[in-house]
């Protein structure tokens, strides 16, 4: 099983994959947990890339492209080996993240987006859990940490089209996307996802 | 005017370049030199990562979309601020190189590879110079150089598929692409160039 999770910065993605391959191991599933873009040493050094800020201007277009790139060998060489192998797989951001972003907060077409999806993607998650709560929320969360990546220092206006975007994958996958609150706690939230994947399991 | 240089590897492509780039700057042109995978600081790191042979395998998807990244950053940052100030833009390797090396040398579908053209590059050259010679000859010109990259380590098979797809691209592009003999001296080689360029202008 193939499980992807999305929301804005600092909105609790890491803290429930966390909690949740905890539980999944200890009731005996093999799980694996990765991210993007990343999840392969090539990916990763494509990931630095993107996010470190202090370069040259990024094109729109050689963002999308790069996270496209990572994906593609993510897919090739960690998801589908281990979705082969009857792994459940925790994947911290997938391609709704680039509709999310790229799309939403960049402006770019979604068509230029779902075309890479349909040509380089040969697999979309079985669910994916979108954490959602107001941006401040999450940004709030997330201050404690270090420097900002190129990401992290857009305006709030950028992460609230993301959030409009994710509300809009919502509406069109609702068979696929389950939107939980990200401002419950942890642990209910938890509860929550773990219903869902017992379901589907 | 957008110029490009295409052929396998050690065929004279840079030689060439740099006798045109000599000769059109003494007669007071403004000309740049540039290169594929590469071009700016950014698509230069793509090119690291396309070119360092001591890695994970990558999968051709990745290989495909990195160069696309680097190509429409190098679009954006240089060769179309250098043709909008009317610049003669020199550019080793463009579009058709990762038709010949990833279509036809490691036989990515050719619709792929349309695809992200028409999508990203909005941009072709007005004039692309493909020298030609058996894979051998620039194999045997270009093997003074140090150690091979991830493209160089392929063996001469893979070579003639994509020389087969060069040719292939010329047959399709008779108005674009200029096919110059490889074989003849580097003189020769550059006066026929210097002649297409000059009716061009
Ligand atoms: N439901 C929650 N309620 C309150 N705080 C939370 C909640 N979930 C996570 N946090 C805290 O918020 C901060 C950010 O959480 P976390 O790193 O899990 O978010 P994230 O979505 O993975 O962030 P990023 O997008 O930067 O990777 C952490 O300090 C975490 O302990
Ligand atoms: N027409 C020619 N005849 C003989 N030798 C040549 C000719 N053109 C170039 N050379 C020599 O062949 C070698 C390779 O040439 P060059 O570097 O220009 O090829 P290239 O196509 O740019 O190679 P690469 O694909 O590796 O960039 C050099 O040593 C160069 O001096
Ligand atoms: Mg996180
Ligand atoms: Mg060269």
């Amino acid at each position: 099983m193939f499980i992807s999770f999305e929301g804005t910065e600092g909105v609790g993605k890491s803290t429930l994959i966390a909690t949740l391959q905890a539980t999944l191991v200890a009731q005996q599933y093999d799980v694996i947990l990765t991210r993007e873009p990343g999840g392969t040493p090539l990916a990763e050094k494509i990931r630095q890339l993107l996010l470190q800020p202090d370069q040259e201007k990024m094109c729109a277009s050689t963002e999308l492209l790069l996270i496209y790139a990572a994906r593609a060998q993510h897919l090739d060489q960690v998801i589908l080996p281990a979705l082969n192998a009857n792994k459940i797989v925790l994947c911290d951001r997938f391609v709704d993240a680039s509709i999310a972003y790229q799309c939403g907060g960049r402006g770019l077409d979604r068509q230029h987006i779902d075309l890479l999806t349909e040509n380089f993607v040969s697999r979309l998650p079985d669910i994916t859990f979108w954490l959602d709560a107001p941006v401040e929320v999450g940004m709030q969360r997330a201050q404690k940490r270090a420097a900002l990546d190129r990401f992290e220092q857009e305006k709030t206006e950028f992460f609230n089209r993301v959030r409009q975007t994710y509300q809009a994958i919502a509406t069109q996958s609702p068979q696929r996307v389950v939107c939980l609150d990200a401002t419950q706690t942890p642990k209910q939230i938890a509860e929550i996802a773990l219903q869902y994947i017992r379901q589907k399991i």
